[in-house]
Formats: structure tokens, C-alpha cells, sequence
């Protein structure tokens, strides 16, 4: 029902089972996998490589010279597209800029240009080596991150060719291999269009910002693309492609597009009101940010507060010190006025490395994460409570712990706030202690939860939880279908925490993607939960679906 | 309580907060970890590296000669220990083999000596570098791995410089840095003694060989035993070490020392009995083994069967055929005579990886294993259970599924089974269809077992369902503390999967590593379970705790 990317698992089998072409009696039908929801209609636009027309210069040391030349145009065109962006995108460009700044990545390409080869061809060979590299790796962030470097692949080879990116139709379904992130963002998408691709993937940095933006996107359609052309019909809410339909095709088409965008008005009119559901019972809805940009695109008015701020954009290539941190926070408490915001303490290692800090695992999920490697390093997560006990005065700051699995894990970091408040106390530094949570996310927790009934409110992690409870990590395309946060078992889990929380007036919310999971909605107020947190792209359709419930 | 080798985590935290020296007056004291519990005392016999006196032979075609004739010395000297060894030891052994005869491992000897460097240099740096490198690992796995490859290191140059290697007298306490695993085999335990090491650990093959053979052994000492000589008393139940000790301590020693020969003696008088409770509870105690060759240190009439045997060994290099599979099978259901035999389909993956078997996952403990391999490979599970239901016919067996997380996984196990049975009365071949029950070890059916009635029996894993409720890998050192079966929440589901069973009257047993752990069988009585499996050295303690329980 969840834990993936909106309408992923179900739609993924039809094309997997039945990838077909041909299907109708006119046009022609592509399956795919939703990516990014959202219906289409446009002429196809192929997305091909460039076709670099580069003139070879004679010498290694000019060939050499060509290419330094050629990767700084293209760090520089990184640099001022970055300039532009925030939150995701931004993110997504600065690990290209630093992917291109290491030297490793260029190192075959200058050996090659040495060896007498010119510097396009020893370029392109190099980096399909390397992209090569990551298609065929076994995990879906490498696979994703594939594209990235085709991204910087082709920059370069622009570059050195001096040819610039033919720029597509306003309104055209783009269709390729694969589409590279600075492509997505140097489309202009007011007069619609959308993506579809034979390769691709819903965990890669371009769906994660089709998504944020609303394009319609589907992946995976595999050969059924091959030189496909025409007018197109994208349900990217199913992952279908009809080209040149038929008047029956088309109105089907037609229809369904209408009713998704019937859909989504009609959430967008629950956007502005408190949740509730049909019969009346008071939801609270809060958000879920991973940036103190994300805020930008939320009205405070449209939610009960932030449910769960992540503070691991903060840990970077280096560590935070306390005044970063103290402004991150304080920007978001501000903006939430006096509604609760909720911080969660760094929740580095599993799929989120920090270097200097994380260690390298056989099992990351299982391994030295979020609260274990706070303890473990008490000399940088002091630092982080420093900075929270200091954003306390500047808001309604709530503070939870993540991946807390024994109650002594509670109890150490609650000493570490005490002797911290202590110290900034003795030193005259303005500060509040806030209420202090945990999240609910490692099994032990929601099979015994009056052990950790000293906690000041649980937060459910139905991510982690899910994982943990079916033995299926969350980013395994291949055991996806295990990760259901409908599972009799983990919604009983659920209900089991909900139903002490309730008995001893401990606040509970969940702040899994499941909060703002239109499917998983209805499970999750029938186990008790009266409180979600979803991010600011699922609030409208999380509210809409809460309103469908009758309790 | 249990997942650990025995006796490990507490008595390493007293290692780790108070390591120290000199602690008595006249003896010296050191702590190390316990790796494999007794008492031993006699002379220190330093295991020190070998004193290569190589003669170089003046070209690099003779040095490489040298070098080749020297690994297939060693190669040769191995494979003739292995042919005196079974069961691990000769796993062990054929490990070493690979190793050496893996071009990898040599090549950059090989370039040494090319760039001039003599033969036992070149090999000592190449060898060297490579220990460092599986030191340094951050996987427990690897760690331990360093010590085989230190032995390889030391074979070849004693190879090189035709100089044997100096036998321990007997009943000596050997100590030094590490002991390589060669090293234990060679070394005549029949008169006593033990091993103290510098550095080790608990998890490497010496160890599992030394808890096997019942040898003390204690490990982690670190440079508390730099130079120590003399005569020694090692306590290796608590990791201690006592050099030329005073009278009060060699007092103290003998004292406890004679009781825990007395434990092991009391232990042993129970192994013949039938395992019952103080109050006189019966409990079935059955065996664990993961080779067909451990049942020859277990006589059948002191068990009640076999609880768990693993079927990895048979997936080495090659997939193994139908009629391999078969005779192993049977070995093992003849060895039992009409005790059940419970089988379990292979659980390849998470920490047991097969060539072109099992993927690479990036948290392989939450990927494909197990049942969900096998239902993704059936025409591999199809040998498997071809052999299973035609080796039924020679005894009383039982099957069960590995990682089952969800109904339907059951359900096509199940369908497998039948199509195969079918298969083979279509062609006249002699088979029986087994009872086909689940481990219980993902927690999704812990939670919701009755999911899971239509299974013949459940058997509780209890190492994975512990690191799964608990989130915390049962191989990663740094999360060991989390790891324990004796949290309430592990317990809790324990005990609902008993009640559960009970009351379905659906048989359940449990197999994990606190089946035969006396720390954790109380609870797991208390918790509902009247039948558990152990490995065979851990029978009679096992049965010894079992007669301690009042219910």
C-alpha cells in the first residue's frame, strides 16, 4: 500500500506479467511503470544522444587541453543551473558538479587521450564504462544514479563539440532511453507534457522531481519504445503509452484523464480545511520535510504543524556545527508560528552514509544507525542538542529519537539533553527543553511499548517498521512486494501501539510515506491512528482520502 | 542470552571497562574475551612468527620458481590435513585451498619479485598488505578471515625456507598475536591446554574448531600478553589469564576450575536421560546440524531428532544435483532411524551466499533468501525437492521453509510439492510426501501466526526473528548488545506463536542458537515452548539447564 513511490508495486506487475504492443486495433499500446502520476497527450519528442561533431586536435597535450576545457563549461553550467534551484534539484546538481570535480571519473578518459585517443571518443568511452558500471549493479540507488552520469556524459560531450541541447516542444511527451536530470529541469513543463522511457527508474533523482513538479511520468517500457513517434497518449497514472490512438482509445484516454484531474480538485478543495473524516471525527495532519526549502511550497494554514522534520540534509561532506544547525531550525520553527514542529535527531547510516561519521556494513539497516551511532559519537550528537535545546526558545519545538529499539537507548540521550541544558544554563545561554519522543520504527517498540511509556510521544515509522516486520528492506525492487504496510501484522503493530498510546495519554502519530498513502489511509485511522504526517506533495490527496473514511 | 558463541557478550564488556594487568600481587592478570569456555593450565608456549631463512637465488625466474614450488608446498601440505579432517575443520581447509590456488592472491608477490624483490620478501609484503586489508574490515566475517590468510602467509615461508614448524609441548597454553587455524589442528590437545591471544576472535574458524573440540580459549587480550611467559592459568569460561600466579590465586583457579568440570560432568550425566523440568515436564530436545558428518558425534538414542538440518553445504560452488541431494538426505534419515528429520529447504543468501545462486543486495539479511530465492529460482528448488520427497521414503521426515513472510509464499511452496509428488508417480519413481511446515523467524508471522495454520509445524529461528525485532544484525559486532533474545518483545512473540500453536494444536519447536543456550532456556520455557533443538555440543548442557527449570 506504501513504501514506494506513489502507485508503484500493483501497475509494476501488469507490465511485468503483460508487457504487450499492438494491443489496439489502431495505435499502439506501450506498458510501463508509474513513475510520477499524471495523464499526457502530446507529440513524441526523442530524446537521442547527441551527436557530437568534435574535431580532433592534433596532440595529446591539446586533446587533453580540450577536455579540461570542456569539463569546466560543464561544471559551470551545473553551477548556474544550481544557482536557480533549491531542495531536491539543487541537491541533484551539486552531486553532479562533485561527481565531475573528482578526478577519478576523468582519470581513463586523460589515460586513453595519453594513448594517443582523441579527447570525445576517450571521454564517451570512459563514462559509458563507469555508466555501465552503475546499470549493472545490484542496488536500485546505484542503477538510479546511472543517469546522472549520462547527465554529465553528455554536458561534456556538448561541450566539447560546442553543439547545444535541441530544446522539445512545449507540451511534447518525451520519449527515450533514459532522460538525464538537467534535461527535466531545462524543459519547460508549463504547457504540460511528459516522459517516457524504455529504461529509467522510479527511484532516480528526475522521478523524485516529476513528482515534486506534478509531470507525468512512466519508465520501464523497454523495447516497445524502440523509434516510436507520433502523437502520444501517457496515463502515466497506470504506465501506458497509446501512440496515434483510435477515436475509442483516445476517449478512454480522455475520460480517465478527466477523472484523475476531477481527483485531484477535488483534493485540492480539502487542502484548505481540517481533516476530517466522513463522520466527523478531527484528524490532525502534519508534514513531513527534509529541507527548510520544502517549506516554501506549504501554507502553514493547510497543516497541523511539521510531523517530522530530517535533519540529514544538515550532514553532508562535513559536519554541521552548532550555528548551522541553530538556523536550520529556527527558520522552520519560525515559519510554523506556533504549530508544533517536530525535529528528529539525525537518522545517519542504513541507506544514508555520512562520511566521517556512518561506518561501512554488511547490513546498514541492521547495523550502527540513527540513535545507536548518536550514542556511539556523543561528541557530535551533543553538538546537535545543543542547537535544538537553542531553537526551543524560537518555536513549538517537539524532538524525537530515531531507531530506538531498547529503553536504555531512550533514557541515554534524555541524559544527554539534561546535561546540556545544564551546561548552557550554567553559561547563561537562552535555551528550552523540549518535549523528547522516539520513533516507532524497530519492532521491539511496537510489540512492547509500555517499556518506553517515559517517552514524551511516539511517531511511527511505517517505513522501517515495515521493513523490519517482513524481513524486506525498503529499497529492493526485488522483494517489493513483501514491503506492504498493509500486512495484517504490521497494521496490528500499529493498532497495538495506538492502543497503549490512547490508554496512557501518550501522544502518536505516523510519519511514514503511509501517512499521506491515499490506498493506506483507511487501514490506518481503523487501527487508531488520529494523527498522520505526510510531505507537502501528498497533503490535498491525504486529506481527500481521510474525508472518504467512515470510522 | 543467546546468538553469540558462548559465554561471549557479558564477559566482554568486563574486558572492554577493565582491562588491566598486575591486578594480583605476585601474579599478573590479564583480561581477554571468552571464545571457548574451560580451564587449562601449564607452560606458555609463544607463537611467534616463523623466521624465514631464505637464501635468495639471484634471478627473478628463480625467485618466482621459488615462490610457485613453495604455494604448491603449502597447497600440498593442506590438502593432506584436509583428508584427515571432516565437517568444518575440512571446510576450513578447502577454504585455505581456494585461497591459495585464487591468482589474485599471489599476483602482487609476483610483480615484487619481477621489479627484483627475493621471493619470501615479495610474498611477506604481498601477504601482509592483504591481512591488513581484511583487519581493517568493518564485517566481523572478514576479520575473521585474516587469521586464515596469515596461516596461508606463514605455510608458504616456512615452504620457502624448509623450516618446520616448532611443536607446543603438551598440555601448553599457547599464546601470541593470533594462532593460525592449521596451527590448532596440528597441535595434540589430548594432554590439555588452551589458547590466549593478543588479538582473535570469538567468530574465527579456530575458534568454532576449539569450541568443537572443547579446547579453552580466550581471545582479545591485547598487549597485556606482549612477552608474557612462564606458567600460566587460563580461566577461558571468563577471560582471564594468570601468569606464575601466588598460592591464593592458583587456589581460587583450581577451585573454579574443579566446578566447572563438575558442571560439565553433571551436564554429561543428563545427555543420556530424557530432557524434563524439575517439576517433571517433559521436553523434547533434538539436534541441529549443518553437515551430515556432524551426526557422527551424536549418538541418536540422547535426542529426540533433528530439530533444524541445514542444507547450505550441498550449495558450495557448483549447484548441487538431485542425486547428491538424495544421499545426503537419506544419510542422515538412516543415521536417525524412525526420529524425525526436519529439513530445511536451502536458505542461501543474507549471510550465505552462492555463485549463481544468490544477487548482491545492498542489506542482503533483508533481500533474497531463503524462500523467497528459492520461489525466484524454481528450477533450482525443484531439484531440492525432488530429492526431498524421494529420500521421505527412508525415514521419518519433515520439511520446512525458510523466511516465510507471507501466506502465499507458503502456499507456492506447498504447490511445488505437489507438482513434483505428481511428477514422480506419473514416472513410477518411490516418493512420499512430507509434512511441510515454516520456520518462524520473519516477525510479520510471529505477529500473525494464524496467517500461517495451514502449515504441518512451526519452528521458531530464533537468531533471525531476534535481529529482525530487535533491528540489529546478529553478525555486526557494534549492535551485538541489541541482539538478544531475551528482550521482552522477542520473548512476547515467542510466546504468542506458542500459545498460538497450542492452542491449534500445531506443532512448534525452536532451532535458533538459544534452543542450547542454559542462560536462555528458563525463559524460553516459561515463554510456552516444550521443544527445542540444539547443536550437538550443546545437548547436554541444554539438557542439564532444562532439569534446573521449575515451571
Amino acid at each position: 500500500m506504501a513504501g514506494r513511490p506513489e502507485g508503484g508495486a500493483k501497475e509494476r506487475e501488469v507490465g511485468a506479467d503483460g508487457k504487450e504492443r499492438n494491443a489496439t486495433a489502431n495505435g499502439s499500446l506501450s506498458l510501463g511503470t508509474p513513475a510520477s502520476p499524471g495523464y499526457a497527450e502530446g507529440p513524441l519528442f526523442r530524446l537521442d544522444r547527441p551527436q557530437a561533431t568534435y574535431s580532433p586536435k592534433g596532440s595529446a597535450d591539446a586533446e587533453k587541453a580540450a577536455l579540461d576545457q570542456a569539463m569546466a563549461a560543464a561544471t559551470d553550467g551545473l553551477t548556474e543551473l544550481a544557482a536557480q534551484m533549491s531542495g531536491e534539484a539543487a541537491d541533484m546538481l551539486e552531486f553532479q558538479i562533485a561527481m565531475l570535480s573528482d578526478d577519478a571519473l576523468a582519470a581513463p578518459a586523460l589515460e586513453a587521450i595519453a594513448a594517443g585517443e582523441p579527447a570525445d571518443m576517450a571521454w564517451r568511452m570512459a563514462l559509458d564504462a563507469e555508466i555501465a558500471g552503475y546499470e549493472a549493479s545490484e542496488d536500485d540507488y546505484f542503477r538510479a544514479r546511472a543517469a546522472d552520469l549520462a547527465d554529465i556524459r553528455d554536458r561534456v560531450l556538448r561541450a566539447l563539440s560546442g553543439e547545444g541541447e535541441q530544446a522539445a516542444p512545449a507540451g511534447a511527451i518525451l520519449v527515450g532511453e533514459d532522460i538525464t536530470p538537467t534535461r527535466f529541469l531545462q524543459t519547460d513543463w508549463s504547457a504540460g507534457g511528459g516522459i517516457a522511457l524504455a529504461a529509467g527508474s522510479a527511484a532516480s533523482h528526475v522521478a523524485m522531481l516529476a513528482r515534486g513538479r506534478g509531470v507525468p511520468m512512466a519508465v520501464g517500457f523497454g523495447e516497445s519504445l524502440a523509434g516510436a513517434g507520433g502523437f502520444g497518449l501517457l496515463d502515466a497514472e497506470h504506465g501506458r503509452l497509446i501512440v496515434d490512438a483510435d477515436p475509442v482509445a483516445a476517449a478512454a484516454f480522455h475520460e480517465a484523464a478527466a477523472g484523475f484531474r476531477r481527483g485531484r480538485e477535488v483534493a485540492r478543495t480539502y487542502l484548505a480545511q481540517p481533516a476530517a473524516t466522513r463522520d466527523g471525527t478531527s484528524i490532525r495532519v502534519q508534514v513531513n520535510i527534509a529541507d527548510p526549502s520544502d517549506v516554501e511550497t506549504v501554507d502553514i494554514g493547510h497543516c497541523d504543524g511539521v510531523g517530522l522534520m530530517r535533519t540529514e540534509f544538515l550532514f553532508g561532506k562535513v559536519l554541521p556545527d552548532e550555528g548551522t544547525q541553530l538556523a536550520a531550525y529556527r527558520k522552520v520553527l519560525e515559519w510554523a508560528g506556533g504549530k508544533p514542529v517536530t525535529i528528529r535527531t539525525v537518522d545517519a547510516g542504513g541507506d544514508k552514509p555520512v562520511p566521517g561519521f556512518t561506518v561501512e556494513e554488511t547490513n546498514p539497516f541492521l547495523g550502527l544507525r540513527g540513535i545507536r551511532l548518536s550514542l556511539a559519537r556523543p561528541e557530535i550528537f551533543r553538538v546537535q542538542i545543543r542547537a535544538l535545546l537553542r531553537a526551543a526558545v524560537h518555536g513549538n519545538l517537539k524532538v524525537m529519537v530515531p531507531m530506538v529499539a531498547v529503553p536504555g537507548e531512550y533514557a541515554a540521550a534524555a541524559a544527554l539533553f539534561s546535561d546540556e541544558a545544564a551546561m548552557l544554563a550554567k553559561a547563561g545561554v537562552p535555551h528550552k527543553m523540549p518535549p523528547l519522543g522516539i520513533m516507532v520504527e524497530v519492532p521491539s517498540v511496537a510489540v512492547a511499548p509500555e517499556l518506553f511509556s517515559d517517552a514524551a510521544f511516539f511517531s511511527i515509522g511505517s517505513n522501517d517498521l515495515t521493513q523490519y516486520v517482513l524481513a524486506a528492506a525498503r529499497d529492493n525492487g526485488r522483494v517489493a512486494a513483501l514491503h506492504d504496510v498493509g500486512h495484517p501484522a504490521v497494521l496490528r503493530l500499529i493498532g497495538n501501539v495506538a492502543a497503549f498510546a490512547r490508554e496512557q495519554k501518550i501522544p502518536v502519530s505516523l510519519c511514514g510515506d503511509a501517512g499521506g498513502d491515499p490506498a493506506a489511509i483507511p487501514a490506518l485511522l481503523a487501527a487508531g491512528l488520529r494523527d498522520l504526517s505526510a510531505v507537502p506533495a501528498q497533503l490535498a490527496a491525504a486529506k481527500a482520502a481521510i474525508a472518504a473514511v467512515e470510522l
